[in-house]
């Protein structure tokens, strides 16, 4: 029996206050609304964006809510209008989208920061009403990033949802839809390390770990890793890192010390950890005349990014990626394809061995 | 009579102390040592780097000094092992040189800062002997970034010297060594605006002018010029630029200003002030998603540039452009013959209507 239009029961993580633990409970999930489809997820995992908005720290509370955007499914159903995805789809829930129609979609620079779709972390609701789809005995229960992906159903933007190749290990693929990518292509796509140049990557974490793992296909010559967390370094051996830096183990600034073991710098530098101080570190340590640093990580509300100008009139690049500069609809299932072609491996990666926390949520 | 191998005396503009009044006196020229060649100076001009090491405000003091660096002259005799270069050559001494051997300038990504080579203001002496060329009655008279334009002899390292054109008005391109090639090249190699897009401008003087020449020239749409001295825009409308901002005909931040005119953001930005406050205005001026910024000008040497990381994180670009990214030696006869052939049009520029002062010093 189709449960298309009607109201789904299903058990889903709420966050009903911030910083308290999730509790599992029974939401209502209502039909999608025009433009909108409505995803089974069968597989989702943990980012630190989620922690970072569960713990809320600066920024206003919007609780209850369901978090969560790393993830795989199937679509169930389809709202009005929705014509590029149908029932039984697999795709990918993406928390940035693209309208195809924008100033930034069509923009001729690569560009994935659409005016309509773009990530929003503090809207809860969908656009087509300003409602939630969410509820609990009729109290609205808060989207987050428009994705919402603990919970077994979850209603999505069109325009935020990747079709991806039905015979992808949804399991395994289910990380490309947030963290994968997002390193991955901040090396690949933005910092873009020439065949035999040096990088170093700031912070070991799933969205690390994929910038190294770009690095590594980008053919560099080492790829220094540092970290605050030693533990971090075992795990990640088995990536292409040559060589990892605690910065702790130094009494003077970890710039200073990837300067001295490159001879003046490293060629590219990604940092992924949020840490405004490794961002600055990141940049500081990449060299004068052609160095290119890409900051990925999410800052705190407060935080300043601080260098001498100098740093930059000596021919040094800072840019930031979001989302590895994917454009979340058009790219991702080609990604996606590379990945089951094993252009890109990411076995490892997806074997379960990731620091962050990858499996089904019930 | 050759005067090859001779000293020369002739008169020079000395600075005896930061911030005093240079004054015109009788030196000696010694002649030209290994690797450098000694230059008739025909034109030179006065570039707000010099004003910057004149005023002298937190650097170490080094004085006596001959000043300049944007000149254009005649090779009077070469030193020893030097081939590229011989007496009669027409010639534009640069501040920043090209060894053509260091990883700089081996360097696949475009790259200018020459190991051996690159500006050293710190630095009153020549490399081949750590001696001065310029004496008074024996006494030694520092020099300025290797070039000492502020005199009628200079003596220059021959990775300091760019052979051009001999048909070359030397009084025309004698602004090329710097200020031109400087704004022009931030916009055209480092910014590089696409057809049709907007740009802003900071500071009017030559190297703004220059940088406007650039957008132009790419064939900007809007190109926004922001000064605080509105004396500039009189005479910068001779130049491609379509809109001024004086920062201080607003009660908020000229970013917003700018923000505001266009909807969103320029597409470029060219800082060519030297403030701090200026390069973060430029910054944040530029659009996210693909917005990219120049920053040129010399920072004081307390200065930090500072900005929220989300401003980056928002796929904005920062970079520090030197030289404009051209190569001293190998790019700037081209650069000359373009301007002969009036592919670029600074004849404004150079008919002695720059902000700053374009003379013969004697
Ligand atoms: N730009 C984007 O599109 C995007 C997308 C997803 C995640 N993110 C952000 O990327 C960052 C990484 O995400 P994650 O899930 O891999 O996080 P994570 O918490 O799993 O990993 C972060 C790592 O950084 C290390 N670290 C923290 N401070 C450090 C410092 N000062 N120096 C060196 N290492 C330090 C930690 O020890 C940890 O190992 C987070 O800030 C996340 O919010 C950005
Ligand atoms: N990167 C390089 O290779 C290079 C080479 C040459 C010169 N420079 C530097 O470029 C800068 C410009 O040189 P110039 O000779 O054209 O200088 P200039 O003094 O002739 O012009 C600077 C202009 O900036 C304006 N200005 C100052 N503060 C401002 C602010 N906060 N907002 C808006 N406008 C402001 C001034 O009114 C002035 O019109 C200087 O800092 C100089 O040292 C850099
Ligand atoms: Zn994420
Ligand atoms: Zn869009
Ligand atoms: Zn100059
Ligand atoms: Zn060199």
């Amino acid at each position: 029996m189709s449960t298309a239009g009607q109201v789904i029961r299903c058990k889903a993580a709420v966050a009903w206050e911030a910083g308290k633990p999730l509790s599992i409970e029974e939401v209502e999930v209502a039909p999608p609304q025009k433009q909108e489809v409505r995803i089974k997820i069968l597989f989702t995992s943990l980012c630190h964006t989620d922690v970072y908005y569960w713990e809320c720290k600066g920024y206003t509370p919007l609780f209850p809510r369901i978090l969560g955007h790393e993830a795989s499914g199937i679509v169930e159903s389809v709202g009005e209008g929705v014509t590029d995805l149908q029932p039984g789809d697999h795709v990918l829930p993406i928390f940035t989208g693209e309208c195809k129609k924008c100033r930034h979609c069509l923009s001729e620079e690569t560009n994935n920061m659409c005016d309509l779709l773009r990530i929003n972390c503090d809207r809860g609701v969908m656009l087509a009403d300003g409602k939630t789809r969410f509820s609990i005995n009729g109290k609205p229960i808060y989207h987050f990033v428009g994705t919402s992906t603990f919970s077994q159903y979850t209603v999505v933007h069109e325009g935020q949802v990747a079709k991806i190749n039905p015979t992808a290990p949804l399991d395994k693929v289910c990380p490309i839809s947030c963290g994968i990518c997002t390193g991955f292509g901040a090396t690949v796509n933005v910092a873009k390390p020439r065949k035999g140049q040096t990088v170093a990557i700031f912070g070991l974490g799933a969205v690390g770990l994929a910038a190294a793992e770009g690095a590594r296909v980008c053919g560099a010559s080492r790829i220094i890793a540092v970290d605050l967390n030693p533990r971090r370094f075992e795990e990640a051996k088995k990536f292409g890192i040559t060589e990892f830096v605690n910065p702790k183990d130094y009494n003077k600034p970890v710039q200073e010390v990837i300067v001295e073991m490159t001879g003046g710098g490293v060629d590219r530098s990604v940092e992924c950890t949020g840490s405004v101080q490794a961002m600055i570190s990141a940049f500081e340590c990449v060299h004068d005349g052609w160095g290119v640093c890409v900051l990925v990580g999410v800052p705190k509300i407060d935080d300043a990014f601080k260098t001498h100008p100098l740093n930059l009139l000596s021919e040094r690049t800072l840019k930031g990626a979001f989302y590895g500069n994917y454009k979340p609809v058009s790219d991702i299932p080609n990604f996606v394809n590379k990945y089951m072609n094993k252009v890109m491996s990411f076995g490892i990666c997806l074997d379960n061995s990731l620091p962050t926390i990858h499996h089904s949520v019930f």
